[in-house]
């Protein structure tokens, strides 16, 4: 990897970058790295382009094209007017400045069937993280192996969570195990906290909980949805 | 249900809502639901407030409370200064407004790991929403019973979804799937598609498609934590 973000004239190291802009950067990681896999894989078409206009990546990021660019202006100057960005460029730019390139060892509990579909899900490598131990409380699961790793004793989470240096962990668990599951993760050292189960945690100030709500994404197809069905709702109007 | 949104002299019917909105709206509904649920539940405690602030709401969101005032004004008026939000009315507004109390019905492809855990996902009820049909193309898989539903075959589907007004659709199948599999449920009338699978789907411009990134969170989790180990870096900082 030679590439590093540059001195950034319209940007500028320390400006504070609002959490929009991060998780707005690694959507399009995301589309750069499939557009890289699209264009170097055994389906790729000759002469398949190098360069991508903002439009285009904004269109395929979901985002406005003025969002677009106000974010990549955090990074440095990556685009040339009238050819676009570099997408080898960029995809290293953006990796290095969220740190992608990294791989933060996280613990993951819980290996029912979202667990196992967490520890064997096939968009997590080079994402700035890696998962280094699995845990659960069933005497049936301990001692299995998923995704190549042996699904230790929770009992163990303390021990292993600090020896391996572990500050990042997912609960995947029922809704009732995950406050216990929680206390026992912040006890190891824990710092941060990924929340699949349903449920508010409670957790001291200096921990750092997000919840993944798998159902908010389709409550907002539903909504649309219906919006498509009755366009004259007495309700709400959304705009698009 | 007698709740209603009412006419609202500061928000109005009509008025475009950002798509933003609408996802906090989500959200609102989804915490205040939770609150419901400690208030009556068996572990409730005696005399549990019947009102939250904005300033105590917003914060169980993770949005600011102006973000909060401002959603709200869509619905009309639900709170009194200095007494807060009425937690049961708020939650029947917002679940009207955004037609929770609906039940849009979904079809949900591919039952490996990640579409048995979403099939018998807790947090689905009230949400707009119901999964009403499973399909796989796994003979193995065909016939079986998950979450009371049975597995139907892939083939089966385009006749399935328009038998039972299927409109939106869920793919959790693996990459390669995805797209073959889109493009049966476009054909069966599906004009919303969730996306679970890595990669781009391509559809009709009518066909909406949203996508989720399981590795998202996880990611923004591990960009953070990079900032507190290493907080002056060569990249860029993060406003909190």
């Amino acid at each position: 990897m030679t590439a590093q973000v540059p001195d950034a004239p319209d940007g500028g190291h320390g400006r504070p970058v609002p959490d929009a802009t991060v998780a707005r950067l690694a959507v399009y990681l995301r589309v750069l790295t499939e557009l890289r896999w699209a264009a170097t894989g055994p389906a790729a078409p000759l002469g398949h382009p190098r360069t991508i206009s903002s439009a285009d990546l904004a269109r395929l990021a979901g985002v406005k094209p003025a969002n677009l660019r106000r974010d990549l202006t955090f990074l440095g100057s990556y685009g040339v007017r009238g050819v676009g960005y570099d997408i080898h460029l960029l995809t290293t730019g953006i990796s290095a400045a969220l740190g992608a390139d990294r791989s933060a060892p996280v613990a993951l509990v819980g290996l029912g069937n979202l667990g196992q579909a967490l520890a064997g899900y096939a968009g997590f490598g080079g994402r700035g993280f890696r998962i280094a131990a699995l845990f659960d409380a069933d005497p049936q699961r301990i001692g299995r192996t998923v995704a190549g790793l042996v699904i230790q004793d929770i009992g163990d989470a303390g021990r292993v969570c600090r020896e391996a240096g572990i500050a990042i962990g997912v609960i995947a668990t029922p809704e009732h195990a995950a406050q216990p599951v929680a206390d026992v993760l912040v006890g190891a050292g824990v710092r941060s906290i990924l929340n699949f189960a349903p449920g508010v945690l409670l957790v001291p100030d200096d921990v750092q909980v997000r919840r993944v709500d798998l159902a908010l994404e389709l409550q907002m197809l539903a909504f649309h949805e219906g919006r498509r069905a009755d366009p004259a709702p007495t309700g709400v109007a959304v705009s698009s």
